[in-house]
């Protein structure tokens, strides 16, 4: 008989050399690129993979999309032990897929799931087999500049039982899907309604991990901001009125410098209460890249530290305040044209074409990294 | 053509009169009373109904138990879009089966529901299908004292989709588990170790509403909690410590009064981050019941107020803290022995039977009008 320590010493790690692929046999249409929205269209397969506490994990699986049965008792529906990621796939000119910083993502998801009690994996596992996955959906990589094939990484805990204890089995499922824009339509920026009432995350709470439970408590205030005629809310937090997301997005604001050399580009520190977001580390490294400041002409100082609604009205009385901005990965990077606070507005500057200077020259260069055009620190990462 | 609002008008509404019922044609067999887990064993069928955005909800169903085909997309999964409630059933020895005030728990599904934008119901119409399905499911609720078949309605959001916003499509599921006592074994007091790093709840977020979200990110303190051999954490919060929940529970503690007058039963009040447990409201209302006060020979005050971890020190240097109780729906109620708190305990007083004296009054009323051998201001609701 071996030991409990031996036994769990024999759970099977997940194992991309193991992967299986069942390919559909009534592969999807497509739809036009122009036509696809944000998140609503998904491709032909998924890949699957399940944690058993006895067995560890199973092989891992590329096959047909479709609903998967779960527990009505799992810990994923009933206590939410489910966390996630968004990445892209983008076709490069060349025929290349290529994924961006997508070793980042597997970090992130590693942390999520172990602050949730998941089982344990490799994020580079997890990773091997996404690059295998997308070069099976390449078909399905939209060309047209702004879209991109959004990759959709989950784990959700499986185990069913109503007692609060962690999940001892899991699901992994990641889905594939042919984007447009997050923002539908020409790029236009979007409107915040700055929200106290409800917060988004707290001190102790789960605002730095990527988990589903982060998300639903948003879709109310969501729901009446847009009611009063915004495009998302600015969580404010606490009784010096921090600033901290956007909607499902980090936040940035770009200011004039005091001494007149360039400008500041400030976002909220990562406290445990902000998402350490890809784009926003992204935004952070480019801002200050010497080749970046060259080309773009832009002499940027970046910040993490944090600032409260009273900066960005004095800010915005001293017109210092150029650009506030909003990052992510789905929608990479929006300009904010006026941020509602108290019953008022605070306006931005106005921008030709939708993006201020800064945030235009900055997703500029993300896009271009992304769709493998430009090179950028090993960034964009192929799939072949 | 309809227009959009004569269509919105047309949506069905959930409606028990529709109910099919398909009964199982494998019935399971029963787990003897005596080694019932709690939630680990459920019944032979679910209720089950869908909310479409065009028609509405669906006819609802009691059927076989069996696992639910969720789009891996899903709302639920991704968001944790998900709400539940918990309620037990019990068989008087007149057989009728009871439910517990059950419009309490119908009241708060409604308003979790609606804290995460999921699609209306009435809570009125989900009791009749619950009062319907105790009645197939009869055989299998527990006759065995401290053992009750426990119902865990759910409602989870089933739209696909990446965008963050409302699920427009939801799934409601009534689960029944024949259960055992929460905490296995016989009656004892559990240990509370005192947790600031870690916080449950927060003004503005949704620790008053009974979504799934608020609890699997307790699943790691509570594993570190049990590490350090203690069963549960004590959610403090705030920098003046205040005292909140105990684990998913309700928390209270019993004080001698200054004037000699009885005791104090004091509970944090409901500020929003503290669930409106059903199981907390019938301890306060009981406590200062006369009927209550005189069959027990307690006199007993309550107050719904904020009390922090340095009362509690204070308190139990004087003496004055005679007990610290834990209450809630699956557990019903459970004393307290000891509070890790900063690297000691504080230890309560010493009790016959593993139940301090006001815990024992108050489960034991509980219990006698939960299970039909008492009546209280019709708390206990047959289901024919």
């Amino acid at each position: 008989m071996a030991s409990d320590l031996e036994v769990t010493s024999n759970l099977a790690p997940l194992n991309a050399s193991k992967l299986k692929i069942t390919l559909t046999s009534t592969p999807k249409e497509h739809t036009p690129a122009e036509s696809l929205k944000f998140g609503k269209t998904y491709s032909d397969h998924i890949i699957y993979a399940t944690y058993d506490p006895v067995t560890g994990w199973s092989d891992p699986e590329i096959r047909p999309y479709g609903p998967i049965a779960l527990d009505p008792a799992a810990s994923g529906i009933q206590f939410c032990s489910n966390v996630f990621e968004g990445m892209k796939a983008y076709l490069g000119a060349d025929g290349v897929p290529r994924l961006f910083r997508p070793e980042l993502n597997m970090r992130r998801l590693e942390r999520s799931a172990g602050r949730l009690a998941l089982p344990p994996f490799d994020g580079d596992v997890v990773l091997q087999l996404i690059k295998r996955f997308v070069q099976v959906e390449k078909r399905w990589i939209p060309t047209l500049s702004g879209c991109s094939l959004y990759l959709r990484p989950t784990i959700m805990g499986t185990m069913p039982g109503f007692s609060v204890v962690p999940s001892d089995s899991a699901t992994l499922v990641v889905i594939a899907s042919p984007s447009g824009p997050y923002f539908a339509g020409e790029v236009k920026p979007v409107s915040l309604l700055a929200v106290s009432e409800t917060v988004r995350a707290w001190p102790g709470g789960t605002g730095g991990h990527k988990v589903g439970g982060n998300y639903s408590p948003g879709f109310l205030p969501q729901k009446l901001a847009e009611k009063q005629g915004y495009s998302m809310v600015l969580w404010i937090f606490g009784e010096d009125k921090s600033v901290t997301e956007a909607g499902a997005m980090n936040f940035f604001v770009v200011l004039k410098r005091d001494d007149g050399d360039g400008l500041d580009l400030i976002t909220p520190p990562l406290d445990g209460t902000i998402l350490p977001g890809v784009t926003r580390n992204s935004c952070l490294a480019l801002a200050v890249d010497p080749s970046f400041q060259e080309a773009t002409g832009l002499k940027l100082h970046t910040h993490e530290r944090k600032f409260t609604m009273q900066d960005i009205l004095k800010w915005s009385n001293e017109q210092r305040l150029t650009e506030a901005l909003c990052v992510g990965t789905a929608a990479i990077l929006v300009s904010v044209d006026r941020i509602g606070y108290e019953g008022s507005d605070i306006h931005l500057p106005k921008c030709e074409g939708g993006l201020a200077p800064v945030g235009k020259a900055l997703r500029s260069k993300i896009l271009a990294i992304q769709e493998g055009r430009e090179e950028f620190n090993g960034w964009s990462v192929s799939c072949d």
